[in-house]
């Protein structure tokens, strides 16, 4: 059965060897390093029973995509691990892997190997992805300097507030805008093309699982530096604008919710038309939002320059 | 609390990054392939509540190194995905971590990545483990050939007698016995040296983890040929020969119960010697059990060369 719905994902991918061996072989090209990177997804916790299982399959897939184009790797291949407890059913698999073939085919990642083991509990997803980036230009978290600009793709927010939506914690009134919300956290886009382009230009790069806030304190901490963040200038999709518009508290949810995968990035002010041209290439959307600065943690301020109250790790005390 | 645990582990794996970017980053050398593999093991599945957290550890990685080691591969590294249930004891996982820190000295290999999870169901683990193998030299399961003889390191079935001691199915009657058979269970032994020492030697190898015989016939599938299996020459260890002598029938669960991690493979018969002192060099002993002929299956026969009735798959028919 499992050979059935995962081998044909391996198609393409000589050095999986059909998922038929002890491991995956490979030969990566000279002059580059490889970028690697695991994330899990467990039923009832990271997604729901009654979520479209190949939109399960793709999230899983494109959360560790985006931790590659955080990095500036091009995706290459990927390992599996299934966990599956007693009543899963067949065909929840099969559109799960359909879900995975469609985004191999997007990305151009292959499967290489796997495990599947039973389990009494939940259900349980693993993806361990493998990329690869020319030797010495990973984008870190660690590379930022006082002074350089802080950059978002797309817009913040989405990924929280489409689980707020699924979760009818908030009621969206336009319909078009309740999928789109809902969209955004079931399938994230990671920003590989972004992510190349930003390779040589970027200082720092991360991309936004956390929240806004705590993964640019991320930067903060690896790089030693502080950032200074204009909430104003912090790109919020019209479907978000709306509901904020309604409630003004969801300020939090958009600042510190996480699941955007979009990437939050630094780069000196130098390079901003660079910056510019290079999201044009791609066509993804850039926005300035703030600037790093000597000291520690994030500071927000409002259009007036004016400190907002929010410490360190703000989200969760905004 | 988890960086505490882990983040000791990534010390001296520069790509590690201290865990702390969004993913690993290592140059392979030029001239190699990545060798790639990884495995789960879930609570009161492939472990016991009760079983040593530091050996559950251990084995963990040694599944993953024992499946590098049948490919012939170096290990280098590997990333942890770790499923947390809400019961989950720090203490536990402390302890698990010093298994793992331990045979990543043993076995020169380094945490460069993972997940923590939480989960409502039982503590899964799970392993990615990366290698390296010179270009072109990765032993395959689909090189045997007719007339290739089949070898196969250590002592078989030790492993699935472990577990009937450690499940009260058998009674060893010499303490020592019930210990080192026990401990072949819980702490299997990767040959990884053994695995560098068969590249260029072995036209075919895998890792005895389903079972002789079904590990034999993978080999046959993926060859396109037939395997002759002399049953007197398959080399049992002392302690596994002293129960067998009181209850015969467990010679199934020698052939057929796995967990053995022992290296089973195929050389051409002028390779004989250099298997052996390949074998010499590396202090493992090998055993030859038989011959890859035409067709396909496992045939099983006795020191009268008279067949013993077992179909494909045989050992659960045995």
């Amino acid at each position: 059965m499992i050979d059935g719905v995962f081998a044909p994902l391996a198609r393409g991918a000589s050095g999986a060897l059909g998922l038929a061996d002890d491991a995956a072989v490979f030969e990566p090209p000279t002059g580059i390093e490889i970028v690697a990177t695991t994330d899990a997804l467990v039923a009832g916790v990271h997604f729901n029973h009654d979520d479209p299982p190949d939109l399960v399959g793709r999230k899983l897939l494109r959360v560790s995509l985006s931790d590659l184009a955080s990095m500036g790797a091009e995706p290459d291949a990927y390992l599996l691990t299934v966990a599956l407890p007693p009543d899963c059913d067949e065909s929840w698999l099969e559109t799960f892997a359909s879900g995975l073939s469609e985004d191999q085919e997007e990305f151009k990642v292959y499967l290489i190997g796997g495990d599947t083991v039973a389990t009494r509990g939940p259900l349980l997803l693993s993806v361990t992805a493998l990329g690869r980036v020319p030797t010495g230009q990973a984008l870190l978290r660690s590379g930022a300097s006082e002074g350089d600009e802080i950059w978002v793709s797309g817009s913040i927010g989405d990924g929280a507030l489409g689980l707020l939506t699924l979760q009818s914690g908030v009621e969206p009134q336009v319909e078009r805008d309740e999928a789109w919300l809902k969209e955004r956290y079931l399938l994230p886009r990671p920003r590989t093309a972004l992510g190349l382009a930003l390779r040589g230009l970027a200082s720092s790069c991360i991309d936004v699982s956390d929240g806004l806030i705590a993964d640019l304190n991320h930067v903060c901490e690896a790089s030693g530096v502080s950032a200074v963040v204009n909430l104003e200038c912090i790109p919020i999709s019209e479907p978000a604008k709306a509901l904020l518009s309604d409630d003004p508290k969801l300020i939090r949810s958009i600042l510190g919710g996480g699941d955007d995968y979009e990437l939050l990035f630094t780069a000196p002010s130098a390079a901003h038309d660079a910056v510019r041209q290079a999201a044009g290439t791609c066509e993804e959307s850039v926005t300035r939002i703030g600037e790093m600065s000597a000291g520690s943690g994030v500071i927000v301020v409002n259009g007036e320059n004016e400190k907002i109250d929010i410490v360190e790790k703000g989200y969760t005390h905004f």
